[in-house]
């Protein structure tokens, strides 16, 4: 862990005065970003992905942001911006992302998802904190460096995308195509929450993902369920089947060899999480849920974090309106999501699910799998220098020392810039437990909003070497 | 079974050369009442419902039935119609419904729902045969008589309803406040399949219906499955895992005391079934299916006829739009219906059911259950003298003597006129199995229409004493 004194560092004033100045405008920014329904998931939102891009080239050109560009991809365009006057000084890689979850189920919005409402200390929307909200922490950052000094105390290159939610498909061509306007000594990523607003914290590991389709298919067409429920297969009833069948009573998965490559931590890191991480109680309440479920011989932090796991997201079949309709389904599609571990791959996974999956013989059944999602999960080294760069940052900014912590999501952009790029990635997170990232009500504190301008802002300036930190320590 | 002589009839020859030269015309009004989108169980067609009922009592006054009422209930209008101008002969009560199923899936209609289109031989839209096309057939018997002849061969009651697809709840309540403008001899419900446009067929038994809601509540609000998968119970989950439970792997019911009142059926009623009734590649025809599932030691026919069942018809909870979404969603929803024999009663089911779920055990789940229809199952007397009207007017009608039939659809009409006004009915089909009736592309085939109205036609005339059937028999 961190020593707990803070370090002596020379401070970005002028820049740190233009934040505090600009606040209410900044947010008024975030409004608008906000307001663009940047669903990359849905097809009738890639529109709307595309003028947020659009929108958001226009912001970086005029903060002062240089070599802005909108690049496509097969789907949703990258925005990429360069600023490179320091040869001297290191390149840190801004990654974020303008893509947003879909805001179903609507109805439970207490403020539409798309039209940012301030209450209390809070801001509103869909997209508010995942992650709109946090890589406009960085956006501000630059803004205020380079509108009050003039100039940044590092090289900075941005990548924007906007297919994170839909798990990076075009991301990995994206590194591999631009490897020299990427090249950078350290990325940062903020999207992911931290403890609480007084407990600041850097995310160290982060789990992989598997995203699946599970489709069954029975009659050829819908039947009258009175007609002829009772002698012919539904599909809905065997996907339940099969759903309840992957897992255990104790809530292990069940599908074989998903285990076999998981690592067994010892007992330091078992130790250093219950001290850092948030406690069982902490997790039922921001869950809200007074009881757990899962592995019995791991705590909750671990279950989410340590520990693989396997989610049904939805399952879509039948009659889903008011009332009743007696039907007999002719097909039914299930979603579900494998979190995965260090060691652990989503192709070999992939691999054992269809495997097993190919070995269910359920009569006037056939069952089918498809990929939409593989993300490596990522483990980062706290030792490295601008980890510790992180760290006085968090401890100016937000005036605590952060704790490390595991978090339990994924985000396919940090293996994929260790692998593509070399590049290590600080994962700083802004965002709170609460945030309902993913869910109805939404939200970004925007007390962390101002905070984390302020980390940024002595991140860059540590990077920098402004704070005695030397470049060639990368 | 019934002779297979031709009994001498006095044919009703005026109207059915009426019914024959204004068969155009009958299609065409047939799809002015496809039209209305008159969904009974969707709050959003509510005013389409009392639309279509508008339509149909002008309709009947416009053929020159009397008494023509539209009957307000709680929920959907009931039409009344009466023709009583014959003391000396019996009162046929026709029933029929005017409300359909919702059209969903609608992307899978080839034409839309409420857009009736003639395709062939066979006129396509929701309603077309249940229960508008099939109800449609007896109205226009009564104008061919009224139109030609100018008096119908025995009295008659047209009680058509708008609730028939949501369990028919406000029915009982009618059926007791009109017991004398109701009060009627036999009566005639068509809503069911024969077995081919060459094979009529009357029914004689129904199953008996009941639907649920299973409901599983777990989390506050929706999470990310990212940070909390593996953790907090996911009620979607949960659902996969009690609807699995609910039956063995031979497709038997596990609900405890589900089969303890269902009555064994001697050799010589399947060996009449297993020659009357469809066989097994009939029905997996019908269904589109290659495989059957369910109880091995009864025949398909059985299946659906003799023996209870349970269907999953719908599943609603978590994300079901393109791609995936990481969420663990806070509730989920299974649309579940039973169908039950003789001497099971869809109450004491319930209360079963509620027993069974209150039984289960879940961490982090409640499950809670609501009730959306309950109707008792049917059974016929085959010697009845309507039935044998019924028989002479079929060979009239389609040239071919009917088989008797088991139907596994729930029909809630014929208990309640049953208990409520002692009032036994004729099953008089004029659908097919394969006209998608609750499906997508529903359609009725016109041959089907036009030898319905010749058969309701001889029906009307031997209920009349016409062809030497005597008025007091009943």
């Amino acid at each position: 862990m961190i020593a707990g004194k803070v370090v002596s560092t020379a401070p970005p004033l002028r820049a740190l005065r233009y934040a505090q100045a600009n606040r209410p405008r900044f947010v008024a920014e975030l409004g608008a970003f906000v307001r663009f329904p940047s669903v990359s998931a849905q097809p009738k939102h890639a529109a709307d992905v595309a003028r947020c891009a659009d929108w958001l080239a226009g912001h970086l050109r005029r903060i002062g942001m240089e070599g802005v560009t909108t690049v496509r991809t097969p789907r949703h365009p990258i925005v990429y911006a360069a600023w490179r006057h320091r040869p001297d000084r290191p390149t840190v890689l801004i990654y974020g992302h303008y893509d947003v979850q879909p805001a179903d189920p609507l109805s439970e919005w207490t403020s539409p998802p798309f039209a940012p409402t301030l209450r209390g200390n809070d801001l509103y929307g869909r997209g508010t904190s995942d992650d709109k909200g946090q890589m406009f922490v960085h956006v501000k950052a630059l803004e205020a460096y380079l509108q009050s000094v003039g100039a940044l105390p590092v090289n900075v290159v941005c990548l924007f995308e906007g297919e994170e939610e839909i798990g990076s498909p075009n991301l990995a061509a994206f590194l591999d195509a631009h490897r020299r306007a990427l090249a950078a000594d350290v990325a940062v990523v903020s999207d992911m929450p931290i403890l609480a607003p007084d407990r600041p914290a850097i995310t160290y590991a982060m789990r992989g993902g598997l995203g699946l389709e599970l489709e069954a298919c029975g009659p050829s067409h819908d039947l009258h369920s009175g007609l002829f429920g009772g002698a012919i297969a539904n599909p809905l009833q065997a996907l339940c089947q099969v759903i309840a069948g992957l897992h255990d009573r104790e809530g292990h998965v069940t599908l074989p060899g998903f285990y076999d490559r998981v690592r067994a931590w010892g007992v330091a890191e078992r130790a250093a999480m219950a001290r850092s991480g948030p406690c069982d109680a902490d997790l039922l309440r921001d869950a809200g849920a007074t009881q757990s479920v899962g592995e019995p011989e791991y705590s909750l932090y671990e279950r989410v974090t340590l520990r693989p796991s396997l989610t049904v997201n939805g399952i879509v079949g039948g009659y889903s309106g008011p009332g009743g309709k007696a039907v007999l389904p002719s097909r039914a599609l299930a979603k579900l999501s494998f979190r995965l571990v260090l060691d652990q791959t989503p192709q070999e996974i992939a691999r054992l699910f269809r495997l097993h999956i190919a070995r269910i013989a359920l009569p006037g059944i056939q069952l089918s799998v498809r990929t939409h999602l593989m993300a490596q999960s990522a483990l980062v080294d706290r030792d490295h220098p601008a980890i510790r760069a992180a760290v006085r940052a968090y401890r100016n900014g937000f005036g605590v020392t952060p704790v490390f912590i595991r978090s339990g999501g994924t985000i396919p952009v940090v293996s994929l810039l260790q692998e593509r790029l070399r590049t290590r990635t600080v994962l700083m997170g802004f965002a709170l437990p609460d945030d309902r990232m993913h869910a109805p009500n939404e939200k970004f504190h925007l007390p962390n909003f101002y905070n984390g301008i302020a980390t940024s802002l002595w991140f860059l300036a540590a990077i920098g070497g402004s704070d005695g930190y030397h470049a060639h320590d990368y």
